[in-house]
């Protein structure tokens, strides 16, 4: 790879295409580390995409694609090697189409999550995929990673929502693939392919997207629970009576309620000290009232000891209310600063034991573990802070021995070391080590067949030297 | 590609692997194709799989994959060029795990569907894939073709049901992926690109399966409709009503209900002589009665004229029979004898107008349309007829002429002319006439790197100079 040798490729550029190269394109949320870039291009149509490709090709240029830059695994940040250019979608944020009827949407890749909804919303309808990030993150970049979110027990995730892409290849081809269609077995998935491949086999740029009518009655509970298995025991019943109804079931354990009485004490807890509780909201029909629905549930489950305690909300705002306390637990978190996050998702029948086995495992390490997440989809963001009174640089030499161990014992229960974030260019090693061989021959043998030389987000998902 | 010599090839297989090779192998549901194979192979396990997989390779033989033998575009039959092997998975049938608290299964390849099914209903839990042929079809047949089915609308097809694989790939490795999670962002999507590949680059050998519980409350009902654009409008309204339980929801055209008074007159119809009508089909929550909920449906959508009759279930007999109806459509078509059948989806908003430029550029043919289907996946079956009098064979000429005129509707108006069904080798050259060029670059680049000897299931999905 070479580096841009500014002028000579910029001059190869569509013309106006380049931005300065400011910090803001070398960021990442977490601060922990920081790309370099020889020019940021900003193209404004596919086609242009498409020719800022071609000419980093002919250059040997590494490309790193750019969406809101929201990624928490280093996907969108390059630091060793030649500088790359970055490819921002920014200025490609039209919505192309809209089909309220059809519950479709096209969007372009730069354009938001939170923009989409809004379009979405617009026309009565609703696009599920919801991330604390979306005011920032881009379309594109929530395909590309294949972002999951609070709705994907009921909606799937990023994945599940798209019909169709548009994107650009590491050769300059453009694959036209913007189907409004729910059902096409004309050949191989390569949609699918490119969804999730951390813009390492090509780049997104625009995709239809799924709608649904939103649900007439929704409601939401926050119910205390003895346990992570009663939890999920809680989930099969609460899926049974709402006849898949249920959009979020959302655990949260005692540090993160601790953690917010500390940190943002302004918030409401209705369940203040609870070791575990629930977050639980449904969509249910026309003809049923959620509180009922919600109240029905409380009695049972009660009954059944899976329930010790719960409020279901009465109003619009006390509804809020519960959904802003569970988002404000990453923010308090952010607060507190971590010694290590972990992104991890295990079979269902897995979770206690695992969280049983790794606190016992972490007995000993001087750490508090706060440990929350989606655990409809298996999903915990099971994190690491610091003890009272201590800071989180004393646990430097020791963070990456205590992700290790944590990683281990969560692939031990056939479980994986990303549910939604990705493997970008932090978990590299981890899918090195971990991934099945066979596959990761065939994932090799894809980047080497689609990108021979190697251009596109090098570092990304596979090592550059793979 | 050479011919198995069988003696030579057949002694370097597993002991025990080899079955006679009879008719029932070179069989196609229409009895169109028949094709060829110098030998049949059975493996009992993965490993059994992988050595025959290998044995091929070394010897250049070409395999053809086989399931319940079920689909409706050749893919399991060969005709031309050296004789290949048959690997069947007709004996790889083991149900290798079930977890009703994680709603997954792990079924082997050759399990049928309605095993699959049965298997999830003994643990109080459904399966949703469904469609005619699941008696026979192996579940391993509808992941490599990504089957499709009448639950679609709500659950997706066989690949959004599948949460991992096994997969013996062409040089004989085995993928280990049999994930039973949610979300596992760690890579790029294999499985997905192995789902719906038609055994052209690997063979699927075991998968875990996502599994629901089932609904509470079920509920059905026929309704008249003025014509295709107010049963789409009317899916919206229940989709809305429901909240997203609206399970399925069939078109039903007039001709079928004509083919089954004539064929299959003991088949009751509660709409005889609706020129089209829909069945719906809803799973709703603890607490709503099924019968109360299609009941206000069917008040707006009388008061908004979308509706002009219908007719609701008010027993599981009556709903059977319901579905019973449905299910002979296909049956009443077999007996009549289609002239064409195409499988095919469009955008929603263009079903209308299709099937009514369809009928007119259709009007002086001398055929008779019957248009049913998944209408809620804009999946239509649109199949032709013999005029009244009139022998399937003197259309032979024209059968042909007739399917791209269809085609070529469809595909104008941005659907796919194989919405369910896959591409086998009956639908090649559609494929390599309309799929996107960028598009088939890639699934060749992929064929050619994962099957550099071409030896998995030549001719399907790819025409094998290709």
């Amino acid at each position: 790879m070479l580096n841009p040798a500014d002028e000579s490729l910029g001059a190869k550029l569509p013309e106006g295409v380049l931005r300065p190269v400011s910090p803001a394109y070398l960021e990442e949320p977490r601060g922990r580390y920081l790309g370099h870039a020889g020019l940021v291009a900003a193209p404004r149509n596919t086609a242009e995409v498409a020719a800022v490709v071609r000419a980093c090709a002919e250059a040997r240029v590494a490309i790193v694609p750019r969406g809101g830059g929201t990624g928490l695994v280093s996907g969108q940040v390059m630091s060793g090697g030649p500088a790359p250019l970055i490819l921002s979608l920014e200025r490609m944020t039209a919505l192309r189409g809209l089909w309220p009827e059809e519950n479709v949407l096209l969007a372009e890749a730069g354009m938001s999550l939170q923009a989409v909804r809004d379009a979405a919303e617009g026309a009565g309808r609703l696009f599920p995929l919801s991330l604390a990030s979306q005011g920032t993150a881009a379309i594109g970049g929530c395909l590309a990673t294949n972002a999951g979110g609070v709705t994907a027990l009921r909606y799937g995730t990023a994945r599940a929502l798209c019909l169709g892409i548009e994107a650009v290849l590491p050769d300059g081809s453009i694959i036209h693939d913007l189907k409004r269609l729910r059902k096409d077995n004309t050949g191989y998935d390569i949609r699918d392919l490119l969804i999730g491949s951390e813009g390492t086999l090509g780049i997104i740029t625009a995709a239809s997207l799924k709608l649904v009518v939103p649900s007439p009655n929704i409601g939401i509970a926050m119910l205390q629970v003895p346990g992570p298995e009663a939890a999920l025991t809680l989930l099969s019943l609460a899926e049974g009576r709402m006849a898949g109804g249920v959009t979020a079931f959302e655990l949260i354990g005692g540090q993160g309620l601790a953690f917010l009485a500390e940190l943002l004490p302004e918030i409401r807890q209705p369940l203040p000290g609870a070791e575990w509780s629930v977050l639980i909201e449904v969509g249910l029909p026309e003809g049923l009232a959620p509180e009922a629905a919600l109240e029905g549930l409380l009695i049972e489950a009660m009954e059944r000891g899976l329930v010790t305690d719960g409020v279901i909300a009465q109003s619009g705002a006390q509804a809020a209310g519960f959904w802003h306390l569970r988002e404000h637990i990453p923010e308090a978190n952010r607060r507190v600063g971590a010694v290590a996050s972990h992104d991890i998702s295990l079979p269902l029948s897995e979770i206690a034991g695992f969280i049983r086995d790794a606190g016992a495992a972490l007995a000993g390490e001087g750490v508090r573990i706060n440990c929350f997440g989606h655990l409809g989809d298996g999903n915990l963001h099971y994190n690491l802070f610091p003890a009272p009174g201590r800071m989180r640089e004393e646990y430097d030499d020791r963070r990456k021995a205590l992700s290790e161990l944590v990683h281990a014992m969560v692939v031990e229960r056939g479980g994986s070391f990303s549910a939604e974030h990705g493997v970008g260019r932090v978990k590299v090693g981890e899918l090195a080590r971990w991934g099945d061989p066979a596959r990761l021959t065939v994932m090799r043998a894809i980047k080497a067949t689609l990108d021979p030389l190697g251009i596109m987000n090098p570092g990304a998902v596979l090592s550059a030297a793979d």
